[in-house]
């Protein structure tokens, strides 16, 4: 704006809106506004649900997970099954394996994946404690819940080398057609993918 | 989600979030797992930024702003003329009207248009202070920045009317080609405004 049109406390909520992923300027103003107008209904539920999550939040020191409580809430729930052990990237992609909800295992988030190319080695990544816990939760599979990117594959050869002496189970997602994906949209790496690993009927 | 992966405080952020303008529950949880990432950069001075405008945000009892001062920052401006009075629906156009910082007026923030349809009459409008503010603060000319739909074009009447006794030059915003608009698409409508107005080379 060229001139202050409001006080110094509006325009840095916007700032801040901002640098939110998803977010620029316009859509800021557009948020902030919207906030402004619902001062009771929503601006102080969420002043108040940053500021108690912020107080809140940890990592969990066992499996690299965000929470409230550390061991997080997976870590702590014993029903589920310690033989499987789910390693993922970043936390989004454990959200993303809970909400197709159809594991009922344990996870592992290394924090990225190795990627030479943004300086991330194996030193950057929670690996020390995977293959910790792979020896004392007596873990049976281990899947490698990576992205189908180079740095994904390459994390996932690695970590497949580093417990290579473990008596462990190691397999890594499907390659293949996504489920509503049409063939005429799809590039010729899944395509290959999908008809090496074709499946009888 | 099917369970519960993380405490209620990280659920309950997301679901607050996700009531913002133009943010939908996928949108949310990205925005809420880049704040817990980013909780000292990012989520900190959030949280306060949005407890500092809570506790300061007031609306201007002149003019119907929001803003963290009464009178808010347009109207305590001295170097604003006071003899332009510009007429807007809503707060987000004032903001809007400011960036394109072609006016150095005042403004009267309506708090929406006359609506038979959504129920809102001129009683629930902030008209009786805009009549009492064209008389004291010896406004030359209103100028009604409102919307080219039905509703504010009736609104632009029915203050036009209202100040049919008040020696006051009453001007609404041109209708026409927007900058950078192709003919091609625009509506009838708006190529029939254009051509009624057009003017001299």
């Amino acid at each position: 704006m060229p001139r202050a049109v409001a006080g110094p406390e509006i325009e840095r909520l916007i700032q801040l809106i901002a640098r939110l992923p998803g977010l620029g300027p316009r859509s800021a103003r557009r948020v902030a506004l919207h906030l402004i107008k619902k001062r009771e209904a929503l601006m102080a539920p969420l002043a108040a649900a940053l500021a108690d999550a912020l107080g809140k939040i940890v990592e969990c020191r066992r499996c690299g997970n965000v929470d409230v409580c550390d061991p997080c809430t997976i870590c702590g729930d014993p029903q589920r099954e310690s033989s499987t052990l789910v390693v993922v990237a970043d936390v989004g992609d454990l959200w993303a394996l809970e909400r197709a909800g159809v594991l009922n295992a344990r996870y592992h988030v290394l924090g990225g994946v190795l990627s030479p190319l943004d300086g991330v080695g194996p030193d950057d990544l929670n690996l020390p404690k995977l293959v910790a816990r792979v020896h004392e939760d007596k873990v049976a599979e281990v899947i490698l819940a990576l992205g189908a990117t180079v740095d994904g594959q390459t994390t996932a050869h690695y970590i497949t080398d580093l417990l290579r002496e473990v008596p462990v189970r190691i397999t890594r997602l499907a390659q293949g057609v996504p489920v509503g994906g049409e063939l005429d949209y799809l590039d010729e790496g899944t395509l290959s993918a999908a008809i090496r690993a074709r499946t009888q009927m």
